[in-house]
C-alpha cells in the first residue's frame, strides 16, 4: 500500500487525532461536588479576585491553541481551515508528544485579516499561548503582529520563526564545518513568504550582515516595483550591494543558500558558481530545489531538506515543542528574538562531537531537543526580566 | 476540610480538568510521516474536495466547543470569560464521561452580542456541535438564535435546554404520581431568566396550557411595562387568564412550581395554597426556593431541587451528554424541539415501575441514561428526515 492510501485508512480509523480526557475522577457523587457543582464556584471566585490564578485552577498554563484559516497549508495552498484540520490536529499531538504541551486544534471560517484577530483575541482566555499555523503571506505578519501587540501570552507564527530557529540552528553547525563565521557570510534565499521572511530577519539578527532574498520577481532590492509591505520593510535591510537579477545572480559566491520556495530551482552549475564548500537547505517539499546527491556533486559541503529519507532534516518539530514548553513553563508573555536565537543555539550545541556534513542536527526523536529548548527559552526569559 | 477548601486544593493538584491527548502513535519515523508530513496532506485533500469527509478524517464529528462569555456563572454572575474556565473543564469532562463527547472550554474575553456570534461563527468548522453555557438573559436568546440560524452544526444553551428536558422528564413523572395530564394542569414558573423561559416554552410545546411566569416585577402578563423582546414573546402565549400580582398569587391554584430564581422565596404557606397532590421543583442552588420537608409538610406530593443531597435531583448532566451523543451520531444540523421532549419522555421512562415521590428521575450515575436519551434523539431525527 503506498503512503498516501496508508494516511487515508489510518485517518479513517483514527476518526481524529485528538481526543479531549478528564484529568479529574468522576465516578462518585462526591467528585461531582468537587470537579463540579457545587464546589467548582470556589476556583471561579479565586480566578475573579486574581486573574493569575487560572495559571494554577485551569489547564490554561499548559494549553495552546493551532490556529490556522487555511490559507497555506503545507504544499496544498489555500484549502481553507476545514480541510486545514488534519494538519492542525498533527500539529496538536506533535506538541503533545514532543513538549507535554495540550494543544487545541482551531479551524477559522473566515479568511479576512480582521476578523481572524478579532476572534482570536476573543477565544483567547483559555489559552497560555497562540500558535498560528499555515496563514499566507503577507497576511500572517499583519496577524501576528496585531495579536502579538494586544495579547499577553506568546504568539508564534510557526511557519516563520519554527522554520527560522532550525535553519539557525543547522546554519551554526554548517559553518562550523566550513571555518566560517556568521559575520562574514553572504546568504542567499530563495522565497520570500513566511518562511523566507523569517529566516531573513532571524539572520540579521544575529548577525549575517549580507542576505539576498529572492521571490518570483527575482532579487528583492531597494525601490523595486510591486513589492508588498513585508518586501518592502525587507528591501530595506537586505542587498546592500545593491545586486539585481534573479536566482542564479543572487547564488553566485553565495556561502549559504536557503530554499524556501519550489521543487527543482537550482542547477547543479548554480551550486557551483557558490563559494567554496557551499552549503545548501534546499527545503521545499516533497521535491527540493535541488536534490542532495547532485548539489553535494557540485561541491555543496552540507545539505540538508525538509525530507526525513535524506540527511539533515530541516524540520519545525525540533524547535516549536520545546518553545512553547519553556515560554509555558516561565510564563513568558512574548516569544523574544533573544529566545529565538538561544533556542537556535541550544538545539545546534545538542549535535557536539558528532558533528558531520550528514549530522548538522538532532534528529526529531532525539528526546533531549525539548527539554534543551524549553530551558534556553526559560533562561533567556529570566535574563530578559532582570 | 470543607468542600470549599477540598475543591480549591483539588483544583491545583489537577492543574486543569481537561488534557488533550493523541489517538495516533508517535513513535517511528513512519509514525511521522503518516499523522503528519506528508501522509496529513491526503485527508486534507479530500475534505477539500467533500467537506462531509471530514467527519470521517478528523475528530468533528465527536467534538463539541463549550463556550461561554462567562456573564451568568453557576449563582455567581457575571464574573467574565477566564473565572468561568473551572465551570466550563467541569462541563467538557461531564461530556467525556456520560457521553463520550470530546469537548473543550472556550472561554471569551468578549460579552457584546455580535462579537460572540461572530467568534463562534468563525471557529465553527472544527466542532461537530456548539454547547452555550452561562450566558446571561436575555443575551442567550438572541446569541443562540443567531447561530442556529448561520450554522448546519447543533447549538444548544444548556442552561435553557437542559433543564428544561429534566425538568418535563421530572414532571411527566410526579404527573404520573398524582394522576394528572400536562394538558389539564396550571404551572406556576418562578424566574424568566434562561431556564424558566426555556422551561416555559418547552412545556407550551408538549400540551400545558395554562403557565404563569414570574420575575422579580411580578407575574408576566400581556402589555406589563419594561418587558425585554424575550418577556414580551412570551407574554404573548403565558398567562391566558391575565392573572396580576405576584408569586403568591401565581402559586394560588397551581398544579405545579417550578422555580428557577431565589432561594428562599417561597413559605409553606404558598405551597399550602397550591392545587392538592401539589408537585415542587425548587431548583435555586446552592439554596431552593423552599427545601423539601417544608414543602412536603405543606402538603406538597413530590419536591425536587438541585441539589445532590435530597432525592429528586434535578440535574442538567442527565440530559446534555445523552442529547449531543445522539446529535452527533446521527449527524442532526439541529437539536429540534421534538429531540428534547423525546428525550424528556426517553429519560422519564427510566424510573419504570420504580416510580414514587422520592424517585421521579434516575440518578446522574446511571449509566442507561446518555445512551437512552442518545437513541431516543437519534431517532427522532431520523423520523424528522422522513
Amino acid at each position: 500500500m503506498d503512503y498516501k492510501q496508508q494516511a487515508l485508512e489510518k485517518h479513517s480509523e483514527w476518526r481524529g487525532k485528538i481526543e479531549v480526557v478528564s484529568r479529574a475522577p468522576l465516578d462518585t457523587k462526591d467528585d461531582l461536588s468537587t470537579a463540579y457543582t457545587p464546589g467548582v464556584a470556589q476556583p471561579c471566585l479565586e480566578i475573579a479576585k486574581d486573574p493569575e490564578t487560572a495559571y494554577t485552577y485551569t489547564r490554561k498554563g499548559n494549553l495552546v491553541a493551532v490556529i490556522s484559516d487555511g490559507s497555506a497549508v503545507l504544499g496544498l495552498g489555500n484549502i481553507g481551515g476545514l480541510a486545514g484540520m488534519p494538519v492542525m490536529e498533527g500539529k496538536s499531538i506533535l506538541f503533545k508528544r514532543f513538549g507535554g504541551v495540550d494543544a487545541f486544534p482551531i479551524c477559522l471560517d473566515t479568511q479576512d485579516e480582521d476578523e481572524i484577530i478579532n476572534t482570536i483575541v476573543n477565544i483567547a482566555p483559555c489559552f497560555g499561548g497562540i500558535n498560528l499555523e499555515d496563514i499566507s503571506a503577507p497576511r500572517c505578519f499583519t496577524i501576528e503582529r496585531a495579536l502579538i501587540e494586544k495579547l499577553d501570552i506568546p504568539v508564534f507564527h510557526d511557519d516563520q520563526h519554527g522554520t527560522a530557529i532550525v535553519v539557525l540552528a543547522a546554519m551554526i553547525n554548517a559553518l562550523k564545518l566550513a571555518k566560517k563565521e556568521l559575520k562574514d557570510v553572504t546568504v542567499s534565499i530563495s522565497g520570500a513568504g513566511a518562511a523566507g521572511s523569517a529566516i531573513c530577519r532571524l539572520l540579521l539578527s544575529v548577525g549575517v550582515k549580507d542576505v539576498l532574498l529572492t521571490c518570483s520577481k527575482g532579487i528583492i532590492y531597494k525601490g523595486m516595483d510591486g513589492l508588498d509591505f513585508n518586501k518592502k520593510e525587507l528591501a530595506e535591510v537586505t542587498n546592500k550591494r545593491g545586486i539585481r537579477g534573479n536566482l542564479a545572480d543572487a547564488m553566485k559566491g553565495a556561502d549559504v543558500f536557503i530554499g524556501v520556495s519550489k521543487g527543482g530551482l537550482v542547477t547543479g552549475e548554480m551550486v557551483r558558481s557558490m563559494a567554496r564548500d557551499a552549503i545548501v537547505f534546499a527545503m521545499a517539499n516533497p521535491m527540493p530545489e535541488i536534490f542532495p546527491d547532485e548539489a553535494k556533486k557540485n561541491g555543496a559541503l552540507v545539505v540538508g531538506t525538509g525530507r526525513s529519507d535524506y540527511p539533515n532534516q530541516v524540520n519545525n518539530v525540533l524547535a516549536f515543542p520545546g518553545i512553547f514548553r519553556g515560554a509555558l513553563d516561565v510564563r513568558a508573555k512574548r516569544i523574544t528574538e533573544k529566545m529565538k536565537i538561544s533556542a537556535a543555539y541550544a538545539l545546534a550545541g545538542l549535535v557536539g562531537d558528532k558533528l558531520s556534513p550528514d549530522y548538522v542536527l538532532p534528529g526529531a526523536f532525539d528526546e533531549r531537543v525539548a527539554p534543551t529548548i524549553a530551558k534556553s527559552v526559560m533562561d533567556c526569559a529570566q535574563r530578559e526580566r532582570e
